[in-house]
């Protein structure tokens, strides 16, 4: 280490930690009228925000929650979940966010591994807390949550509430200072092989990934994507890295928020047009599941910007969408990113480009935002050119990635190499830096000695008109190791056989974009294609769904 | 310290200091073709910038600069001072900005207290430099800057001169990792008395404000005040507090920035006009002397967008910018503070106010940007209500404030009481957390057992038609205590006597505003008010000249 000269240690008198409470120094304070919506039901100012972190701060020391300790939240989407975003954290514990997508027998695992002391459970969760209450291991209390006027519920160590507990707590608390690097939060991502595993964010890093967020989203791109005069509402849940941290910008810039519960797509329509929400971000499918929604048909999404993020945004889902008023900016992060490392911004050249130009940086993983430093490297750990065309891992430093899987050293191990954090995405990198992501390593389909970008052919085969949605995998192959299989939802008028698909292909394959090898032998039609907790192609369950109708030979195929 | 649950140690693989050379990740790397000018000199893309930084650092590394040593820089605002801000700190060196206004006694004293070991000096500077240079008790190099075709100088120890320099070295350097507790900067604050006293900021400081900054100036408010579509160039010198730390953000964004080299209006305007500045900042006393210059006298402003700090930003002037297209908005800090506190935005809540209450809160300190946080304080150290109306010495907390004065601990104890930045400025904060700076400790004056804003007075002065700039200090009375004296510059159509003064201030003593001690029985008109080497009102040599006035009956008086 250099031997520079040093300011005052980090624990003298004039110290600051970046902690969680300091988010609440500016907007909050500033813009106390502003709202916070919770579907129809409940309209709090900031002002009250405020006070019922607070009186929840109050509630959960008085249960019993010590500095350390984890709490877990099993909720929909609710100004109840932003609550627990900061109080939980702000008193020194640890917010778990349960995934309530998984099933039973995960989430317990996920409970008991994360070591939850207590848990805060929606009305509607109750059933489902109950079938696994008697294999917990580590929780002391519960507390309920009800958006009916339910004040109890037979959950074992029920101390209460929230909305009583909070009424009777007061709406005041000294929060503490304590070291910048506590873990703040943790949640579980779901791989294709073994059990979640768990990630962890601490204090600094979730400052430091709202203030780089907040950066771009006001300054960067001739967009402004999110400002004081915004609405916001997330469509991406609350326990999937904390709706990807934009709670944290919005509060900290002090912006009208707007939470939807769960995600019924006539309330989702209805809160977009009632509280005027100009700013929102999603997966690529919730955004297909509300533009196909029946009540959005009529509807004006004009001047509405939303971040697509957590899976490759084709091109025609980017120009359906465009074609309803919605400017999308397609972005890219991952569970261990806390998750923002880049966003399509386009820069002054590529702002000069064509339409067709633009659409096409639009829709790639983008730039990255500052602070992050983005490497590719190929199978031996060696750096590739920024070309825009090698290819190979893509490899991660920035100040906000979880530094392992808690409890899971070797896993932890396998993520971090060399000082550098392994995506198991397989990239490009541009002279501008700008990412476009090709793959998943393992989705890669390797056919007749050809490695084949499953994305890049999805993308392909969804500019067919008659393809409403694609999910393209390699299935083994006797003669050429893998071929690609294309598993598809066609739209109500269309019908698609391989055959079909095979001149749809044909031009791209003249036009040097794919190789001949990339055209599907085979491929299936079906009315929904598996999707994991978070709406994320299931290529898991989609390669056993295909391995079983090859092995009954199913009417589903269709083979050319 | 709370028991809470900690992260990795800082000291791991997977550590990531916040250092100012990753500001160069984002938006020097995708807008390579962005400009960075220098007056009608110098044209440099963001690709020739960051290799011309690597290049002074192969060339300060080779001329045997070493991490931890003290690199000084006298020259204009240009492109080579934004390179020194990042080439010397990012090889683990400290950047000390010489304050090239500062008498030459001044300088050598900073230069022997900084120990300044390596010493960048402008041709035009030579002359200085060699006044002091037998004097110079820890300096061991010297590098030329030159604005000429000239190679050499008679400067002791010469390596040689800046561009021949860098033309030969490697654009290429691999900047080291190491604490983002290193003292990155380090500049000298005049005060009223006794030395010029040394601030300094770390990389963490350096990075996080430069975060904090870009944060608001794109989202809050509804003026954009700097996004990627504008055009930076500072009129406050990069000697001062980083030019205010703007340049950091603008480089953070890959923003085109212009560089005026010296002040001369004429340039300044043309730089406006020619290279389509949308966006700068200076103290009042150089946007008046920007909008008096002949050469402005046709130019339209429109567009261009200010932040107005140093000193408080009067009512005329900002109707004088708003006259001529300039939006101004006030910011708050000092160079203690890094500087950036507060800016004047305006909350949903002021926006919908009238055009007069819009001004009235733009013209103020403002809201705190994120992670600041603001108090004030009695004389004994009690903290006071943020109710508008009572005053206190305004005190901080914020990630980015100076730890001390360089070896001067005495006075660093001074400003740091109680884990509070003491200001020595006196405001009060409003419920929304705006600050309202109602005067330096030291020029209240205290009338009659009252006490009395000159900050106040000169506003209300101001608002005379005939008063074009004025000074409000309190002078020695037998029987008041003290006695509002004011220090006028007239319009060249104006005139105004002591009884003219009083005729103007009655209405104010009527509605209340301020009572009636406040009108001062005695003026003087002058030419010229002096002021400091960075632009504020020197009132300590104000106080000096009305003393001799006084004292020799002089003709500039003018008596009630």
């Amino acid at each position: 280490m250099l031997q520079t000269r040093l300011i005052a240690p980090a624990d003298n008198a004039y110290s600051y930690p970046l902690l969680i409470k300091r988010l609440l120094l500016s907007g909050a304070r500033y813009e106390k009228t502003r709202e916070i919506v919770y579907r129809d039901r409940v309209r709090h100012s900031y002002a009250t925000f405020t006070e019922r972190v607070a009186r929840l701060a109050n509630v959960l020391t008085e249960a019993g929650v010590k500095a350390g300790d984890t709490v877990a939240v099993m909720d929909w989407d609710s100004h109840r979940y932003l609550e627990c975003m900061f109080a939980i954290p702000m008193i020194g514990a640890v917010l778990h966010t349960i995934n309530i997508r998984l099933s039973p027998d995960q989430i317990l695992y996920t409970m008991n591994h994360a070591e939850d002391r207590f848990v805060l459970v929606n009305q509607e969760f109750v059933p489902l807390y109950q079938s696994v209450a008697g294999q917990l291991t580590t929780v002391e209390k519960t507390l309920l949550i009800s958006d009916t006027e339910a004040k109890s519920a037979d959950l074992p160590n029920l101390v209460g509430e929230y909305e009583s507990l909070l009424a009777a707590a007061s709406p005041s608390y000294d929060f503490p200072d304590f070291d910048e690097n506590s873990v703040a939060t943790t949640f579980y991502t779901t791989g294709t092989t073994g059990n979640p595993k768990g990630v962890y964010f601490s204090h600094r890093q979730l400052v430091l990934h709202t203030l780089a967020m907040a950066s771009t989203m006001g300054s960067l791109d001739s967009i402004r994507l999110m400002g004081n005069d915004d609405v916001y509402m997330p469509i991406t849940p609350m326990f999937h890295v904390h709706a990807w941290g934009v709670p944290y910008v919005a509060t900290m810039l002090g912006i009208k928020q707007v939470y939807p519960g769960r995600y019924e797509p006539d309330m989702l329509c209805r809160l977009i047009r009632e509280e005027k929400v100009t700013f929102s971000h999603c997966v690529p499918t919730i955004l297909q599941m509300v533009l196909n929604a029946p009540n959005a048909q009529g509807h004006d999404f004009g001047g509405l910007k939303m971040i697509i993020g957590g899976s490759a945004l084709n091109r025609s889902l980017y120009e359906l969408a465009k074609s309803r008023g919605i400017q999308l900016t397609a972005a890219y992060g991952m569970s261990e990113t806390c998750p923002l490392i880049s966003a399509a911004y386009l820069n002054e050249q590529l702002r000069a480009g064509s339409e067709d130009e633009r659409t096409t940086y639009r829709i790639k993983a983008g730039i990255p935002v500052p602070l992050v430093e983005t490497a590719i490297m190929d199978d031996h750990g060696n750096f590739l050119p920024a070309d825009g065309e090698s290819q190979g891992e893509l490899v991660l430093r920035a100040p906000w990635l979880t530094q392992g899987y808690f409890r899971e050293p070797e896993k932890g191990a396998e993520l971090w190499q060399g000082g550098w954090m392994h995506t198991g995405d397989v990239a490009t990198l541009d002279s501008m830096g700008f990412i476009d992501i090709r793959d998943r390593i393992k989705d890669v389909i390797k056919t007749g000695g050809e490695w084949l970008s499953s994305l890049e052919l999805e993308d392909l085969i969804s500019r067919h008109a008659a393809v409403r949605e694609v999910a393209v995998v390699g299935v083994p192959d006797p003669q050429w190791g893998e071929r690609p299989f294309a598993l598809l939802v066609l739209r109500e008028e269309g019908g698609l056989d391989a055959k079909a698909l095979k001149e749809h292909l044909k031009p791209f394959v003249e036009q040097g974009l794919i190789n001949k090898w990339a055209i599907p032998s085979q491929i299936a039609v079906v009315t929904e294609i598996p999707k994991t907790s978070v709406g994320k192609l299931d290529k898991k369950r989609i390669r056993a769904d295909i391995a079983q109708w090859q092995a009954s030979g199913s009417a589903f195929l269709s083979t050319l």
